[in-house]
């Protein structure tokens, strides 16, 4: 759990290929890798970096035989899809950064290098991973505040909230990359006042703001991860919508936890980026509040604590059939930073494999969903609009409790510190199709 | 959902390979399908099916050139392990039957078959498929029941329990084929006087007899599978045992559903007992009690109530380690019908892809604790000894209340029917070390 930057940290650094805009997502100082299928070949999904407005084709890279020897290996894992085994083994992706850093902002490499590059609004973006087991956790303190508190006003959260981080297993066979549309799921419900159930199609359809841990290196059944070892074993990080169907999830939850609620679909957003790329983003976990009890032993790390957490803020927005059709921009609803975690990434995965479940590379570890506890940094819906009972007004005079069909949702996130580039995940985008 | 009995549920038949016992699991009516890896060759498990005491090797029967060609594309899937490919389509599995059929009671085949077979004893068994997704049901309502009243004495059932096939999601990177040895998990308690949790070895570790039901061929994202074909979506069965820490369990439950207390080990049976096989113990669904409600209509097909259900015989046996060290035979702890599940496999199947989630070829169904009601019925220690509260007394004065370091237990399972061949499961075998 070293922070290591080195020259690929440089924020002067900019690459021949990058555009004029100060914003975008992707300098060279990020280097998210990704899994993306071309136009001309679609039925072979590769590997591949965002940079600017293009993705460097790993497969075209390596057969132009241009990286430096150390890291052909390392390209040779990245090119072929899905990323499992390239994120297997920790020290595959600072090699293969160091390398493209290196060819991505010397000139001299532009004729060799320019014909990797494929324009990245024309690619198909994949999953990156092929992905093995997910669990969503419950890390967001204020969301999880939120919502004990619609059923219990006096005390929102269970008294092994401050203890235990919070999860469960989700679907791993309905995740998507973004930009799949999402149908809205049929399931039953029984309305407050009803002796019965019906089935039909989901009311109260929700997002949930979180971010995606991918699992790096694994873990053997019945060998634990430390907890001073377990940051190493996160590969890098996405953004995650969690869709919901809250209406679903309130008569079928009990006693075994959300299920049909949660996973008709789950969108990523296509690009991991590394923890050597937000490494300099790394601060301290926010100290629990007073009278909270410290974590126990098996979950407690100096340096986790002193660097476990990261300075990454995330955005909801949404756009309806009629802003699209009008022309109008994309409103937002919501901002909050992802410190709402009360369980660092580190924790995460050392509690998880403390029984010793063993961990995959590619595994998905959903934080939960994040809200800030401040104003306009609700997480979902259910919170926005107090469980739907309080719409909100878009700036066109819609209201809304819950998603409708045309709706579309998308998260981003981004990275941004003074003396450092601004490193972005691009997006987790999804529209609700009836 | 047609009952099709053909050739190869003939009781008469016998194979050339068949030894004298009578209650062997595996005659020739059987025939399932699993993986395994001799010892001459570990690296390369593939696949087989058992017969007698032997395993016939399906890559060798192929190399062999025997079977008839209209086989031969199944026999080519079935070889290679794992076997989700060889059971995506329903079609395969009939006819490889019918040919292995054939070929096993033609004493004329014998001489080119025997080269094919393998002393089942010392082949080792890997897991039939590689499992995407396992979800686990909570279909044994007497379990339900009884786990319920340990909380909720008057009013065990929550309301939703006679609408909705209650399930959540499992660990699937964790379960293991019978045998591998199941190690005790450590993880959070808290004892019911303590203000704090512990972290520590669980003493509370239990078994739960389940079925597992596999899924063959899979829906797409977004497309439910109707309840009138649902029960084709089943390749077939196997035996599971979901491993338990009780007291991991009661502290972390809430409000998500069991997480650490489930996903550090689940066992399987490694045969794949075919739905073609099951054929001749297909009974009606037990009538739902007086006063319960009907299945809601997505649930509910007259075929599937009438024939949806199997006539299966399941049994938990323990052995401790003073028992092997004094040469005493395994203690059968209980033993009752998988027809205790409150809904059917196709209602599970038809519930799960109902809101469009897609199930995939090898996923795990978990029926969930099967206890019949009766005495000597119970599908679990926690039952068996009250939550704890009555320790039992095993033949040699040894007590338990739950599962101590060395005891190891055994699931059977087999189906009975007068005019029928007998059909068994073989074992799902684990022993605890701590």
């Amino acid at each position: 759990m070293t922070i290591d930057l080195d020259f690929t940290h440089d924020p002067q650094a900019r690459s021949w290929i990058e555009g004029p805009a100060s914003h975008a997502d992707f300098p060279v100082q990020n280097l998210p890798l990704g899994v993306f299928a071309p136009p001309d070949d679609p039925d072979r999904p590769r590997g591949g970096v965002a940079i600017g407005d293009y993705v460097l084709d790993l497969e075209r890279l390596d057969e132009a035989g241009i990286v430096s020897p150390e890291a052909r290996l390392a390209l040779g894992l990245a090119r072929r899809a899905p990323l499992n085994a390239f994120f297997a083994d920790r020290a595959h992706a600072r090699v293969l950064r160091r390398a493209l850093f290196v060819l991505l902002t010397d000139e001299r490499q532009q004729a060799k290098v320019r014909p990797c590059l494929r324009w990245r609004a024309d690619m198909h973006m994949r999953l990156p991973f092929a992905v093995g087991d997910y669990t969503d956790f419950y890390t967001g303190i204020h969301h999880a505040e939120n919502i004990g508190r619609l059923f219990r006003p006096d005390n929102p959260l269970l008294p092994n909230y401050k203890y235990v981080p919070i999860g469960y297993h989700g679907r791993a066979s309905s995740i998507r990359a973004s930009g799949v549309p999402v149908r809205r799921p049929m399931g039953q419900t029984r309305a407050p006042d009803a002796a019965e159930p019906v089935f039909g199609p989901c009311k109260r359809l929700d997002y949930e703001l979180e971010m995606a841990i991918w699992v790096g290196e694994g873990n053997a059944l019945g060998h634990p991860i430390a907890i001073g070892e377990a940051g190493r074993h996160v590969a890098g990080l996405s953004i995650l919508n969690d869709w919901s169907a809250r209406d679903m999830q309130a008569w079928e939850y009990q006693p075994l936890g959300p299920f049909l609620a949660k996973n008709f679909h789950s969108t990523v957003s296509p690009w991991v980026v590394t923890m050597d790329a937000l490494a300099p983003f790394r601060v301290p976990q926010p100290a629990r509040p007073a009278g909270d009890p410290a974590p126990l032993p098996y979950l407690l790390d100096a340096e986790d604590q002193a660097h476990g957490a990261l300075d990454v803020q995330m955005e909801v927005w949404l756009s309806t059939v009629k802003m699209r059709a009008a022309g109008e921009a994309p409103h937002r609803l919501s901002s909050g930073p992802m410190t709402a975690m009360y369980w660092t990434m580190a924790q995460l995965v050392a509690h998880h494999a403390s029984n010793g479940c063993d961990l995959q590379p590619g595994d998905l570890l959903g934080t939960g969903t994040l809200t800030s506890g401040a104003p306009g940094g609700e997480g979902s819906l259910m919170e926005l609009t107090l469980g739907g009972k309080a719409a909100i007004t878009l700036p066109n005079g819609e209201k809304r409790t819950f998603l409708e069909d045309g709706d579309e949702v998308v998260m981003t996130a981004f990275a941004q510190r003074h003396g450092y580039a601004r490193i972005g995940f691009g997006e987790c985008r999804g529209t609700v199709v009836g």
